[in-house]
C-alpha cells in the first residue's frame, strides 16, 4: 500500500534529466542567436555602405567599405566556428531539424558573399540588386532566430526570444527603410510608390516594436521609450513626411540624402544597445535555468533515495486516484479524503506532491508558451495573408495591408485574428 | 565562385539526420499511444463493472470483475514493459520532458490501482468515489496521448494523433455519461442536475467527435457516420431524453438501468474499431515516414559526394542571394538573374535547390502543424474558460458552457475563439 514502483521513480528522474538536456540545447541556441545578432548588424552596415559606394559609381566609401568587409568577415568566422562547435560535434545533437535547416539556408547565402562583394566592387550590380541580396541573407539569418524562439520550451526564455526576434525584425525594417530612402534621394525619385514603401515599412516597424514591448522587461521598455521619443526619432519622422510630400512635387536639396542616411544610421546604431541588453539577459537566464534544474534533479534523487528507505505510509496512500484537486469524473465535485489529512511528514507524500507539482507546472508553462508562440507567429500570418490578398487582387503590399486593417476594424477584431481567418479560408 | 563550404554540406546532412531521429522518437510515442489506448479501454470496462458491483452491494458482476481485473493487469504489464524499453534504455532518450512527466503522473496512479481495487472489493468506497478514481487515472493516461500529439513535428502524424486524441477523449466522455446514467438509474435519482450532466457530456462528445472527423481519413469518417446513425446511437439518444423527462417527475422501471448500461456499453465497444483503425494507420505512417527520410538522407549524401567531384559552375552561382523567389527587400519586385538560366544539369544547382526546397517544405509544414496543434488545444482552452466562468460567477459547468455558446453566437465567432478571449482577458 502506498508503494511507488521503481519505474515511476525512474520516469520522474528521466523527465528532469531531459528538461536539463533541453535547457542545454536552448543555451546553445542562445549563443547562436547572439552571434547572429552581431553578424546581422555587420551586414546591415555593409549593405548601407555598399549602397553609397554603388550610388556614387565607386567614388565614395571605398575605404570604409573595405574596412567594413573585414569586420563582417571576422564576425562571419566567429559565427561559423561557433555553429560548428555547437551543432556538428555529435552525430546526434538533439536539435530540431527546423533550426538546423534554417542554419543551412543562411550558410548557403554566406558562402556566396564573396561573389556579391566582387560584383559590387566591379559595379556589376545596381543598388537595388545589391540591397536585395543583403536583405535575403539577413532574412535567412533572422529565420534562425525565429526557429530558435519557436523550438524553445521554457516560457521565460521563449518570451525573451520573442522580444529579441521582434526587435531585430523591426531593426531590419528600419534598415530597409534607410535603403529605400537612400535610393530615392540618390535618384531624386520621389513618387507615391516610394511613399507607400516607406509607410509600409514604418507600420511594420511599429508592429514589431509593439510585440517586442509586450515581451520585454521594464528596463528594455524604458530604453525603447527613450529612443522612440528622442530627437533622432523625431527627425526620422519629419524626413518620412518630407519624402511623401516630395512625391506630390517639389524640390529637394541634394544634401538631404546625407542627412537621411546619417539620421537613419544613428537610429539603427542606437537600437544595438537594446539588442545587447536582450541577449545578455537571455544568456544569463539560460545559465540560471540550467543551474535551477540541476539542483532540482539532485533534490529529486535524494527524495527517491529516502523513499526507498522509508516504510510505506499505513493510512490512505498519496495518489492521484484520490486527489480531489485532480479532475476526474466531470460533474462530480465530491470531496474525498484530503491528501493533507496526515500532518506527519512523509517521503511518500513528498514524492506524490513532487509529481503533482511538476504536472501542474507543465500545464501552466504550456499556457504561457502558447501565448508567446502565438505572438511569434502573428507577424508571419499577417505577412502570409497580405501575400494572398496581393496575389488575388493584384494589389500592392500597402493596399493589401489597408484592406486587412479596414476589415479588422469593421469586424472589431485584431488584425492578426483577421489575417488568420484569411489564411484559413484560402488554405482550406 | 559558386562554391559551397564544407560546413553548409554538413548542416544539410545534420538537419536530415535529426529529422530521422525525431521520427524515431515519434514512432516510439505511437507505440506508447497504442498501448495506452488498450489500457484505457480495459480501465473503462473495469470502471463500469466496479460500478455494477458496488451498486449491487457486491452481489453482481463479482466473477466478471475479477476476470476483468486480470485482463487489466495483463494490459498494464505490457504497457509498463513497453514504457521501460522505449524510454528508460538510454540516459539521454531525446524525448520531451513534458511527455515523460505525463507518463510519470499516470504511472503514479497505476501504482495505486491495487489499493483502489481492494477498497472496491471491501465496499469501502461508494460508486461515485470509485468512478472518480478511475476517471482520474484515465485522464492521466489521455494526457500522455495529448502530449504525444503536442510534441510531434510531422504534420501528417500530428493530424492523426489529434484525430485519435479527440476520439479517445470523446469515448471517455461516453464512458462518463454511462457512469452518471448508471448511478442515476441505480439510485432512482433523476433530478435536473443529472440531466445537466448528461447534456454537458453529450455536447462535449459532439465537440470531440467533430474535431476527430476534421482530422480523420475518409474510411474513419464513414465508420463514424455509420455508428452515429446506428440503432445504438438512436437508442442512447432516446434514453438521454428519458432521463431528462424523468427529472421533471414520473416513474421509471428498474429494468431500464440494465438497458441503459448495455446500450451505452455496446456504443463504447463499437468505438474501439475506429480507435484501432487510427492506431494502425498511425504506426504504418510512422514506418513510412522513417523510410522516406532515410532514403532522402542517402540521396543527400550522394549529392554532397558528387558536389565534391564537380567543378564549380562558371556562370552565376546558384545562391539564395540572387534567387528572386526568396523574399528580400520589401517592396522590391525586380526580376534578377533567374536561377534556371543555365539549362545544363549541375550538382551545384541541385544542391541549392535541395536546400531551398527543404526550407520551403518546412514553411509549409509549419503552417499545417500550427493548424493541427490549434485544434488540439481548443478543447483545453474551452475547458479553462468554462472553469474561469464557473469560479467567477459561481455557476455550473453547463451554465458556463451556455454562456460561452451564447456570447460566441452573438459575436458571430467560433466558441473556441471566444474561449481564447476569455482566458486571455483573465490571465493578463
Amino acid at each position: 500500500m502506498g508503494k511507488h514502483s521503481e519505474i515511476t521513480k525512474r520516469f520522474l528522474l528521466a523527465a528532469k534529466y531531459q528538461e536539463i538536456q533541453a535547457l542545454h540545447h536552448l543555451s546553445s541556441n542562445c549563443r547562436t542567436v547572439e552571434a547572429i545578432k552581431d553578424m546581422i548588424h555587420q551586414l546591415q552596415r555593409e549593405r548601407g555602405m555598399s549602397n553609397v559606394f554603388l550610388g556614387s559609381k565607386g567614388d565614395r566609401f571605398t575605404a570604409q567599405r573595405d574596412h567594413q568587409i573585414e569586420s563582417s568577415q571576422e564576425c562571419e568566422q566567429d559565427l561559423r566556428s561557433l555553429l560548428k562547435s555547437l551543432y556538428l560535434g555529435n552525430h546526434d545533437n538533439g536539435q530540431s531539424m527546423r533550426l538546423l535547416s534554417s542554419i543551412t539556408f543562411a550558410l548557403q547565402g554566406m558562402d556566396h558573399l564573396p561573389n556579391l562583394r566582387e560584383k559590387v566592387s566591379a559595379l556589376q550590380v545596381n543598388t537595388l540588386e545589391s540591397t536585395n541580396a543583403y536583405c535575403r541573407l539577413i532574412a535567412g539569418l533572422l529565420d534562425v532566430i525565429f526557429e530558435a524562439a519557436d523550438v524553445a520550451s521554457d516560457p521565460e526564455m521563449t518570451r525573451l526570444l520573442v522580444a529579441l526576434f521582434n526587435f531585430m525584425q523591426g531593426k531590419e525594417y528600419a534598415g530597409q527603410e534607410r535603403a529605400w530612402g537612400a535610393i530615392g534621394f540618390a535618384e531624386s525619385q520621389f513618387d507615391s510608390e516610394l511613399c507607400d514603401r516607406i509607410t509600409a515599412l514604418t507600420e511594420s516597424q511599429q508592429q514589431c516594436f509593439e510585440t517586442f514591448s509586450n515581451f520585454a522587461d521594464a528596463e528594455e521598455q524604458a530604453m525603447w521609450a527613450e529612443l522612440a521619443n528622442s530627437d533622432i526619432a523625431n527627425n526620422i519622422q519629419r524626413l518620412r513626411e518630407m519624402i511623401c510630400a516630395l512625391a506630390k512635387g517639389g524640390d529637394c536639396s541634394p544634401e538631404l540624402s546625407e542627412v537621411w542616411y546619417d539620421i537613419a544610421t544613428n537610429r539603427i546604431d542606437a537600437m544595438q544597445l537594446i539588442e545587447e541588453h536582450l541577449t545578455a539577459r537571455l544568456n544569463k537566464q539560460a545559465e540560471l535555468r540550467i543551474k535551477q534544474a540541476e539542483d532540482e534533479l539532485r533534490n529529486h534523487e535524494l527524495l527517491v533515495a529516502s523513499l526507498n528507505n522509508t516504510p510505506a505510509h499505513s493510512g490512505s496512500p498519496f495518489t492521484m486516484l484520490f486527489d480531489a484537486s485532480v479532475r476526474g469524473l466531470r460533474g462530480a465535485d465530491i470531496r474525498e479524503e484530503e491528501l493533507s489529512e496526515s500532518a506527519t511528514l512523509s517521503a511518500h507524500k513528498s514524492f506524490y506532491e513532487l509529481i503533482r507539482g511538476q504536472s501542474q507546472r507543465i500545464e501552466e508553462m504550456a499556457g504561457q508558451l502558447t501565448a508567446a508562440k502565438q505572438a511569434l507567429n502573428e507577424q508571419k500570418v499577417i505577412d502570409r495573408a497580405k501575400l494572398l490578398l496581393m496575389q488575388q487582387g493584384k494589389i500592392s503590399e500597402q493596399q493589401a495591408y489597408r484592406k486587412l486593417q479596414t476589415s479588422a476594424m469593421e469586424q472589431n477584431i485584431r488584425i492578426a485574428e483577421l489575417a488568420q481567418r484569411v489564411v484559413q479560408r484560402v488554405e482550406k
